[in-house]
C-alpha cells in the first residue's frame, strides 16, 4: 500500500505513520509512506520517504503525489490561531494547498482515497445543544472557513470521480504531548499536560465551557478507518463528524485530580481570555455522531480514559 | 455613486444598469457605472464605462475595481450547465474570479458593498419541503459548489472587514427574454417565452416538479435593495435566500393558457430528460424567506403576475 501523509511531522502525522508501520496484520511490510511536511518528519525507517516543502507550493505538491498512491491523509494545515493572525498564509496553505493536492489527484490513473482532516470549527453560533450533521456550516474563523471550503471540494472532487474522499471533522485532540501550539484549542491539552510536568497552566475559557474532544489514540484509529473503509455507505456528502466526548475544563481537571492528585490539579488556574473564549465558544460542544458510529468510527469511553491515556503514555516515555 | 457590475452584458446585468440609470430620485445623475463582461455591455450612456475581459483574469479584475467604488454587483458566472460540462472553466470563473474580485476589494481604502449573486443550487437533496436558511448546503453540481464557496468567502471577507458583503440566493429568474442559455433552468423561461413567439417548446422535467422562481422585475428590485440596505441586521451569515414563488411547470402553463389562450399553451410538450430532471430536482422548490422579508426584500404576487410581466414587456418591445 502506498500512502501519502501531509503534515507528517506534526503530532497526528507522526503518530499515524508509526501506526501504519506497526501494523501486525502483515500489511506493514509492504507499506510505503511519503511523509511530507515543511520540516522533516522525525521517523527514520526504510519504508518512509521524507519530503520537505509547503503544500502551498505547486511544485512540491506535484512531486509528492505519486502515480500509484492508494491513500492520502491530508493533515497539513495552518492552525486556527495562526490562520486568524495571518489571513494570506491560512488561505494559501489551507485553501490553495488543499486544492492543489486535489488537482494533482485528478491527474492520476485511478482516484485515490483522500482523508481530509476537517474540524468542528466549520460550525458557528447559534447552534443547537447537540449539533446534527445537516446543520449549516457558519464558520466564525478563517480556519473554519478554509476547512469548510476544503470539505466542499472533497465532496465535489469525489462526485466527479477525481478522488474517493472523506472529510473527517476531528474533535479537539487531547491530551497532546509536546509543547503548546498556536491552535486556539491548545489549552485543552495544556491544562492536563503542563501540571503533570510540574508546570503551572492557565485555562483561558470558563471552567464550564463545553468542549468536544477525542484522545490521540482514537483519532488515529478513526483516521486509519477513514483510509480503509468502504465509502459506499457515506453517500454524496463526504463530511463526517467524528465521535468525541463532551467535556468541560472542570471535568477534565476533576479527572486529573482523581488520577494524579490534588496538588497537580492546583497547578491550573482559570483566567478567561475574551478572544479565545469567543472563538472556542463558537465551536460545538456536542455533535450527533450516529452516522459516524454506523460507519464504524469509534469513541473514547470517558474523560478519565482520556487523561489516563496521556498519563500512561508519559510513563511509557519515562 | 460609483458602481461596478460584473456580468454587465447578461440578462440581469443589463437590466440592473438600466434601473440604476433610470432612477428618478436624483441619484441617477451622479451614478457612474463600470460595466464589465467578456463581451461589451449593450448600454451606451455617458455614465457607463464598458470594459471587456474575464474576471478569471487578474489584470482585468485589478483594472475594474476602482479606488472609489461604492457598490459592486458581482453577477458574472459560468452558468450551471456549462460549469458541469467544463469543470476547469467553472472553477476559474466562479471560484477564482470571485476570489480575485474580493482580493481587489481588500486593497481599497474603504470596504465596498459587494452584492454576490448566489443560487439555490447551493442546496442539495435530501431537503425538507420548505428549506430553512440554516439547513446545510450540500450542492450536487459544480455550479452549486462554486456558489457555496463564494458565499463562504463573502461572509469571511465581511467578517474581516475587507468588504461589506451580502450573498443573495436568487431563485430561478423567469421569464427571461432573449434566447435559451446553457443554464439547466433555462427551460423555465423557455416554456413561456417560446410559445408566445410562436415556437414549439419542450419541458424537460415532469410537469409537477416544484420550481422556485422570481420575475426579472422583482429580482432587479431586490438586487438594488441588497446594494443599498443597512447590513447591520444581516448578522455574521451574509447569505440570504431571496423570496420566490413555488410553481410547477403545470401551473406556469395554466397561467399561460389563461393569459394567452389554449393554442399558445399547446405549443409546449413535456419530454422529461433524465440529466436535467436530476439536477433540477436537487434544487429546493420552496424556501423559508422570513428573514429576507424582514430585511425588506420583496416577492412576486403569483404565477399569473410572473407570466403577465413578460407578456407586458413583450408588448412594450413590439
Amino acid at each position: 500500500m502506498r500512502v501519502l501523509v501531509t503534515g507528517a511531522a506534526g503530532f497526528l502525522g507522526t503518530r499515524l505513520i508509526k501506526a501504519l508501520l506497526a501494523d501486525r496484520d502483515g500489511s506493514a511490510d509492504s507499506v510505503r509512506v511519503i511523509a511530507a511536511d515543511t520540516v522533516a518528519c522525525p521517523i527514520e525507517d526504510e519504508r518512509v520517504e521524507r519530503r520537505t516543502g509547503s503544500i502551498a507550493d505547486a511544485g512540491m505538491v506535484g512531486s509528492i503525489v505519486d502515480r500509484d498512491v492508494d491513500v492520502i491523509y491530508h493533515l497539513a494545515a495552518v492552525v486556527s490561531g495562526q490562520a486568524e493572525e495571518d489571513f494570506d498564509l491560512g488561505m494559501q496553505v489551507n485553501l490553495d494547498g488543499t486544492r492543489q493536492l486535489l488537482e494533482a489527484c485528478r491527474r492520476l490513473p485511478r482516484p485515490p482515497r483522500v482523508v481530509f482532516a476537517s474540524s468542528v470549527a466549520v460550525f458557528g453560533t447559534p447552534l443547537p445543544p447537540i449539533v446534527p450533521e445537516d446543520v449549516v456550516v457558519a464558520p466564525q474563523s478563517s480556519y473554519g472557513v478554509e476547512k469548510a471550503i476544503g470539505e466542499l471540494l472533497v465532496s465535489e472532487y469525489s462526485r466527479r470521480g477525481f478522488i474517493d474522499g472523506i472529510a473527517c471533522r476531528l474533535p479537539t485532540v487531547a491530551v497532546r504531548s509536546g509543547s503548546a501550539n498556536t491552535a486556539l484549542s491548545s489549552f485543552v491539552s495544556g491544562i492536563i499536560r503542563e501540571p503533570l510536568a510540574g508546570i503551572d497552566a492557565v485555562c483561558p475559557v470558563p471552567l464550564d465551557t463545553s468542549l468536544w474532544v477525542c484522545s490521540p489514540g482514537i483519532v488515529i484509529e478513526n483516521l486509519r478507518h477513514a483510509g480503509a473503509m468502504d465509502t459506499a455507505g457515506v453517500g454524496s456528502r463526504r463530511m463526517v463528524s467524528l465521535p468525541g466526548l463532551t467535556v468541560t475544563p472542570a471535568a477534565m481537571l476533576a479527572a486529573l485530580e482523581r488520577l494524579a492528585g490534588a496538588a497537580v490539579r492546583r497547578r491550573v488556574r482559570c483566567e478567561p481570555d475574551a478572544r479565545t473564549t469567543r472563538f472556542v465558544c463558537s465551536w460545538p460542544g456536542a455533535l450527533d455522531v450516529t452516522r459516524a458510529l454506523a460507519l464504524g468510527f469509534r469513541a473514547d469511553r470517558d474523560v478519565d480514559a482520556l487523561v489516563a491515556q496521556y498519563i500512561a503514555e508519559r510513563r511509557g516515555r519515562a
